[in-house]
């Protein structure tokens, strides 16, 4: 056939870059031929499953052949006793990812600008891609967001504004008073995206909750996941907090089946297993306290981050570092594909996995 | 806050009414105070789910902290080695609904149009709407497909044909050779999506695998799912099979973890579960004989249908009867929303189900 398929595909999708995943151990250790690999790739949870989650799963395995609840009514019900939000403020998503994703294609118009942050999370600009709009890449500060150069980026056709908080791949934060500067500052025909995918894990009084902001804000949306300190990044599963006319919109555009069974179990079980969250920031604190130190104690420099990862400096192209910890049996993030070259982002593991990457990193950069 | 939230959506989303699902049981039980309630609504597999299904999940449960192999390296082997595919061949979905959902972002500018028949599965307006393109709907013959007339529509606009093959909510199905004739006569722009959620079900000779069908045309997409014969409808997976350039575009929009690892994991077993196809569809066999025996007793109206389902006429406005159906406890879908306000379409349940389904029936009618 003499037809040129790709030129078929929508401006956006015909230059768009899929999100490149993290390797799973399994194929690593296929492609490698070496086993006994530690994975701190991808900001996972190293505490395993909470047992109140694997009882939960247990418990609606003879459903599997049933839909889910199209409506999460569950779900939203624990959803409203630990955060206090109504159903009609809730769009529960395949993934906070799917939730971003809702957000852009309800509305996003092809030639509609989207504000975010240079350094920021992958998935903002293949969604804004994915529907044809424009990416605005604020300049960032000292890796974190710069909000000055956010509301600079704002033009008459921005309809979004995309802002991690923590930030992901740096794990810098926006405190309380800056950010409500900036939310009152913003033009109303513009949607501000709060994700919050790490806040479980910030302790610092000065970091703002979006969940508390949301009364003040008609345009902020608010997204949360299960995947990090709540442990269901296999299951899928996270949500949008905003107002009943947003939440109806979003609704509008999500699959009516877009999050499994044993997902709105296991999301439904692991909120009422607080013990459960506990422990994973603990860990995490720890974690965090193990590396810095480690790589101090190296020379090496790091960002000062919040979430359940350390973004590092090899200064160096970070590339061989990578490659030669990965035949280490140790895989870590490299950001190049950010436009952090000489940095690699490991997330925070268990203390022995975390001793494992440090003692790789220094036999690896003594070569 | 003055400004008119609905009016920042996209033109299709501020005009788009959301998929309706079947109401969980539960959620019934709850409405009317009552228990006991069999659904026969969903067209979902009445058998539970395969033991080998189980022992899947069971396998994968603790690795639920982490993401899913984002290019479902394993699921893809399981198809290659069932179906001939080969991975550049597939793009995994979270459910069939979800790469429908793909196929339309991947393709559909605002104006694009996409032709459809009456009748055909709700989903496709959906995702046309979504996309901000415009549905242009074929009349249908005998509730099923008018491939003359979907001919008749094809515009220089077009871009993407929905078939559903045996189609929901009707049952209806496209024998082989007019099938071919059709997709003969596309014009090479066009992209014709064959939608076979229903597929394993037919045992008719002159039915088409469209798996079959793509080596021979490079603009054709064939879906796929996991939700009825194989019974995974809760997990959510399903696939599109297509040319290597169409499968580069499917999955540049795909979110990258929307398969789930406990549906990954299922999905592979059931594949390697043949003896539970085989039971799936014997049952389904039977049931739907012993519903169109019941309904012929009746002197009820049907459309012969090929799915796992039966679409009756009730000759009387179907709502009520539906309603009175729930009230004894036997959930069924009518289809007003589908342009039938006479029918109901009514799942192969056990035995017991359909017979207890029956029986409602001829209570409810004789009042």
């Amino acid at each position: 056939m003499s037809c040129d398929l790709m030129a078929l595909a929508t401006t956006g999708v015909q230059s768009l870059h899929p999100y490149e995943a993290g390797k799973p151990i399994e194929e690593l250790e296929r492609e490698l031929g070496i086993s006994n690999i530690i994975k701190l790739a991808s900001n996972e949870n190293p505490l395993g499953p909470s047992s109140k989650v694997l009882a939960a799963i247990e418990g609606v395995l003879a459903d599997t052949t049933r839909y889910p609840d199209s409506n999460g009514f569950r779900l939203k019900k624990a959803l409203h006793r630990h955060y206090g939000l109504d159903s009609h403020q809730i769009t529960l998503g395949n993934g906070s990812n799917d939730v971003l994703e809702l957000i852009a294609r309800a509305f996003l118009n092809p030639g509609d600008e989207v504000v975010f942050s240079e350094y920021a999370f992958a998935v903002y600009p293949i969604v804004t891609q994915a529907c044809s709009a424009r990416a605005v890449v604020a300049p960032a500060h000292e890796y974190g967001h710069n909000l000055q150069a956010m509301s600079e980026a704002i033009s008459d056709r921005t309809r979004l504004i995309f802002i991690a908080n923590p930030n992901n791949p740096t794990g810098t934060a926006l405190k309380h008073d800056e950010l409500v500067a900036f939310l009152n500052a913003v033009p109303e025909h513009v949607i501000v995206v709060l994700d919050e995918a790490y806040t479980e894990y910030v302790e610092d009084e000065d970091f703002p909750d979006g969940l508390e902001l949301l009364p003040h804000y008609p345009n902020l949306i608010v997204t949360r996941t299960f995947s990090k300190a709540w442990g269901l990044a296999g299951l899928r599963v996270g949500f949008a907090a905003a107002c009943a006319d947003i939440t109806d919109l979003l609704n509008r555009v999500r699959q009516p089946f877009n999050v499994s069974h044993v997902a709105l179990a296991a999301a439904e079980a692991v909120l009422d297993d607080q013990s459960y969250l506990q422990r994973s920031v603990e860990l995490n604190r720890t974690g965090l306290e193990q590396l810095e130190a480690g790589l101090k104690a190296q020379g090496i420099g790091y960002i000062p981050g919040f979430g359940n990862f350390i973004t590092a400096d090899m200064a160096r192209p970070a590339q061989p570092v990578f490659e030669a910890l990965l035949r280490e049996g140790v895989i870590v993030r490299p950001l190049a594909g950010y436009g952090m070259p000489s940095h690699l982002r490991i997330s925070v593991g268990l203390p022995e996995e975390n001793d494992r990457f440090l003692r790789a990193l220094k036999q690896v950069l003594a070569c």
